[in-house]
């Protein structure tokens, strides 16, 4: 039997059509990507026309090992790392277990429990053991912004490769704690470890659908295979390949500035902030979902949890105004 | 054991490694795509910025119904058709044979056999028996542009799905010859039949990645489980929406012109076309690989076949001065 698909949020439409308003009215807090997106570089006419070749794949690959700083490997672009989360049943030894820290992004127990993989989800380190030939960690965690430092991830990668296994470090909300990821030690000196990046949350340009992946080589020539040739759009490899080039400091200060108007528009609204990353805040409340629906009455989409409904996850508004709506909608306590 | 990757046409920067020029000195005839790519409509900003909804896809679904005239079914597009070749594995019912028709586009065998599928390659189509759960016909056949009308598809869809197996029949360069197209025939009231159509290569955006397929809702839905969400990048969705719903006289009108000219290089250069599409012209010549040679020193790209050393593929110029070019290089009896 299929686990039935998760709704994940950015679905503006289907709440429009339950809630009213035209999607444009919306106010879309349900995601996790940077709501100011960078200004698009050029894009050559060849990227859009042609195959994206070896050589427009290699200036990526380039671009990405510097910006991640892998000195030891040359990171693999794919068309949004959910791509390789589709691949992972293959990627765990025969006869193995896999072990998912949870609460975290629900696709990767979905998807290895669709391929017939035993998942045991996990809510410690500790609980990942020998049975296990794949873990999953999310670091920083979504949504709960658990943070593990690389001491730990390392001596957890240790146990799982020793007895073959691969640890699997997602780190799509990794790129304003970079000293926490993991990234720039994987490679072929480090084998057992593969390393997830996102593109479009932190540029604000999801909608390209663009990941790296870190790790050995002979894994990622495995996952190469799976996806086949020419997986990543040539417009895709040549954004990436400009932005990740370019100063990214502009980008974070629109981000840290966004953060800090969100958790003072929740602060204002009662709401405590339990967790979440530079990209978004997880908020409990034992009204949690009366608080949602009074959002949605305003146009406002968060993200609820089926698996915890005391908790909502904001993320950050593309502007001042959104700021001052969100706070208006929390204050709104006939809504 | 793991076959080997294919090497395609489109390595420009392979041959300019090998040949000498840089890469922007070559003449690209070594793929199937339109020279001459539509001028690209405006994309929203938020087709780059946000995850790819559900919205944008039914928009994206709509217009390739209308495009490809498929009453019976909404097209899944698809990062490219080689995406769901590369599940294709899971879709063969088990303990059944695959039957591929042969030559053709070389990733299909590969990646059946690479999955430990047992692959026969048959070359006429009375040789898929009922042995065989998934049979896969390119058409027109791409490098040969072996035609099937759509009566005698249909005779080998009823045998094939008579025994629950699965006909593939790929469109990839069908969008020059509707009237032989099997799509619109394609949904729940056909359930067997799997249609793949390619949007980069008739429209010249290649680059995109984007593909469509057409079928019974319950194997797209396995296919779109396959791919996970946002498999497609927003800009993508976003062109194909407004492309579909364009006048494509005019990229009717180009290419013609174009594979006239290309057709008349060839003849005046005494190579004998023996096959091809639109897009693309066969030729079988016994110095195919001298032929080869003497471009590559021109720095003209064509398709060469390791199963058939006479062959040679050639793609369109983009303009009469590459047809010019091609000309005088053939005419280079000394090169």
């Amino acid at each position: 039997m299929t686990a039935p698909r998760i709704v994940h949020g950015g679905s503006i439409a289907a709440a429009a059509a339950r809630f009213g308003g035209r999607p444009e009215d919306w106010l879309d807090l349900s995601t996790g990507i940077n709501p100011t997106p960078v200004a698009l570089p050029e894009i050559d006419v060849a990227a859009w026309h042609r195959l994206p070749d070896r050589h427009r794949q290699d200036e990526a690959r380039a671009a990405a090992a510097h910006y991640y700083g892998t000195p030891n490997a040359l990171p693999l672009p794919v068309p949004g790392t959910q791509s390789v989360i589709q691949l992972l049943p293959r990627l765990v030894p025969a006869g193995r277990r896999a072990a998912v820290l949870v609460p975290t992004y629900g696709e990767y127990a979905r998807v290895l429990d669709n391929a017939g993989v035993a998942v045991d989800r996990i809510d410690n380190l500790d609980a990942a053991t020998d049975a296990h030939g794949l873990v999953v960690v999310v670091n920083p965690n979504n949504p709960t912004g658990r943070l593990f430092d690389r001491e730990t991830l390392l001596a957890l990668h240790a146990r799982v490769s020793a007895r073959g296994g691969l640890l699997i470090v997602d780190e799509a909300f990794g790129d304003l704690r970079p000293k926490t990821c993991i990234a720039p030690l994987a490679g072929d000196g480090t084998p057992g470890l593969l390393v997830f990046r996102s593109f479009g949350k932190f540029f604000g340009l999801a909608g390209l659908r663009l990941g790296f992946v870190i790790g050995e080589s002979a894994v990622l020539d495995r996952i190469e295979d799976g996806l086949g040739p020419w997986a990543v759009s040539g417009p895709a490899l040549t954004i990436a390949t400009k932005l990740m080039a370019s100063d990214t400091g502009p980008i974070r200060d629109a981000i840290a500035t966004r953060k800090a108007a969100l958790d003072a528009a929740l602060a204002a609204g009662g709401l405590d902030v339990i967790g979440g990353t530079g990209l978004f805040s997880l908020v409990e409340h034992p009204d949690a979902a009366a608080i949602n629906h009074r959002l949605c009455r305003h146009r406002i989409l968060v993200r609820p949890f089926d698996y915890n409904p005391r908790w909502l996850r904001f993320g950050l508004a593309p502007d001042s105004a959104g700021d001052k709506r969100l706070a208006e909608a929390l204050a709104d306590r006939a809504g």
